[in-house]
């Protein structure tokens, strides 16, 4: 492990990500990276009673599910590390309680999926670890209600709410393999953009991600077009509109090798989801399916993968604080 | 760094804890353990308008504090793991937003304390950082309000209940030093002990403190006595008990040489709290104080602390689940 820069970590051996899953609801099912998924779901209650039961399941299902594909025996996992967006983090511990795995929950919002891979990573790298399960999840039923209105009350959203990805995904890292290999991680820092608006998340976040990925390129000397995409995951359409801008007024183009997991994962004209999908599971799902097929297949090389986190609740947003955001990115090359 | 054993890693070269900080509230310096805060605070709102408020001004002013004591300039620090009981972790994020540094938050309920100094410590013995900055908090007001009942209810507390600590503690890890070193570390499992009972966290989470502090014993090789203390964060008297008995029937006798923060932080016959201590704060606390002075004065050598931690919410026990728990153990060297 070698410093570059400012803040950002050049993994000195080899760290693959041996296998990822990820596991949908029917409104993803109903969008343009169906086929990415390796399981969809009909029901928003997956024959649970309640909303955050099935997330939990949703996570559970789809570590197992990652761990079956990396042919591992779940004991020789060494650390998992997850998070998700429910008061307390309880979806995970309570979805992966069985794996009977030494854990470490995590909470960077919807940052949390790229979080839990940076740490999983330095854990390998450092020597610390041979394999590291890495999971995270959201619903949007139970984050609408716990974030902002009881669905029953039917509440009309605003054109910047992005909608919340019912989904799970789990990464299996493992030292040495065959790629594809986390090659950088440049943790990021808590950036305030001075807004207040919940149903603005994508311009709260977008500072953030500009952050971390203006540090990424000054501290390893490269430019955009180093990189085959750049993926942010969840500025949703305004939020990756406002990183565009923004990272052209630092000197850098993403313009034209960047997209966002958020607007990647809904259609915009028929599924009326606004400024497109959010939560922890939507970058961790379309990472897990959409993007690692990608690498697997080499139609992608070499990409950025920057997660966002709006680091807020309920009672800052009712107590009138603004909302900070901060922003992870690892590296990842075939 | 090498594991020894099942789940048990040893720090290869030296990473000490150069300075700890704690501030804490009223109730806690009237108890027996005042003198070893740093700073108290008579009014629980410290000049804040709410208690979330004033609970991230004791996590901001203590981080700040140990960074003062550690005499490193702020910018020298590579990380600051932090945590804390709030929803979405909005203390941490809100105290320690200013302080600039890349942050990954942590949520292991009151075992976080622990979990960010393991943390903190595998990326500096991994060569990733040279510095690193840990914190926690915990408020008894914001959480009786967010897990409870409201305060202006005047509900009558259970016995075996828990009083959630006002207090912050901090910590500052550096590559080397002069220690005390950490020099072990044996992250958890989940645990469930079918503890249903939200007024009796010791019970919940004591069959995860066993679990880790066995784990430890049969991963090293080591008996109670290779310890001069072994401290567990926040068990409480029941919790406290039920170890000691617990262990005894594996065959480690901890009896003469064990003791829990919960108790330590409260008097028992005069401040009416029950079953003891909780809180992330409790541990943070009173090892920033209390045992971190021992340790330097060179009263106590080698220590065992062990950080436990409630995975539930309010809504997982209104669904009527059961509290499962986690264990994080670092061993203390001078």
């Amino acid at each position: 492990m070698k410093k570059i820069g400012k803040q950002t970590y050049k993994i000195d051996g080899d760290v693959s990500i041996l296998s990822t899953a990820c596991i949908a609801g029917p409104k993803e099912k109903a969008g343009p990276l169906s086929k990415f998924f390796d399981q969809t779901v009909d029901d928003e209650f997956w024959g649970e009673e309640t909303w955050e039961k099935a997330e939990s399941k949703f996570i559970k299902e789809t570590a197992e599910l990652a761990i079956n594909k990396s042919g591992l025996p779940t004991n020789s996992i060494d650390f998992c590390f997850a998070g998700d967006l429910i008061n307390q983090c309880t979806t995970s511990s309570f979805g992966l309680m069985n794996l009977n795995i030494p854990y470490f929950g995590v909470f960077g919002a919807c940052s949390t999926f790229v979080e839990t891979n940076l740490l999983g990573s330095s854990m390998i790298d450092g020597g610390f670890a041979q394999n590291v399960l890495c999971a995270c999840s959201s619903h949007f039923c139970s984050a609408e209600k716990q974030f902002r209105f009881p669905l029953e009350l039917g509440n009309q959203r605003p054109p910047s709410a992005q909608w919340t990805v019912t989904a799970a995904g789990a990464s299996v890292l493992i030292k040495d393999g065959n790629g594809p290999f986390i090659r950088t991680l440049t943790p990021g820092k808590i950036v305030d953009m001075g807004i207040k608006d919940a149903a603005n998340m994508g311009a709260a976040m977008a500072g953030a991600a500009l952050d971390t990925l203006v540090t990424h390129f000054n501290d390893t000397g490269r430019t955009p077009d180093y990189y085959d995409m750049i993926f942010t995951g969840d500025l949703g359409y305004i939020g990756k509109d406002i990183l565009i801008d923004l990272s052209r007024e630092s000197g850098f183009d993403i313009s034209n090798n960047y997209d966002d997991c958020g607007v990647l994962i809904f259609d915009k004209k028929t599924q009326d989801t606004h400024s497109g999908g959010s939560g922890c599971g939507c970058v961790a799902s379309v990472f897990g399916g959409y993007i690692y097929n990608q690498l697997k297949s080499g139609q992608l090389k070499k990409i950025l993968l920057i997660a966002t986190g709006a680091l807020t609740n309920a009672l800052t947003t009712q107590q009138g604080q603004t909302i900070p955001g901060i922003a992870h990115a690892i590296s990842i090359e075939v």
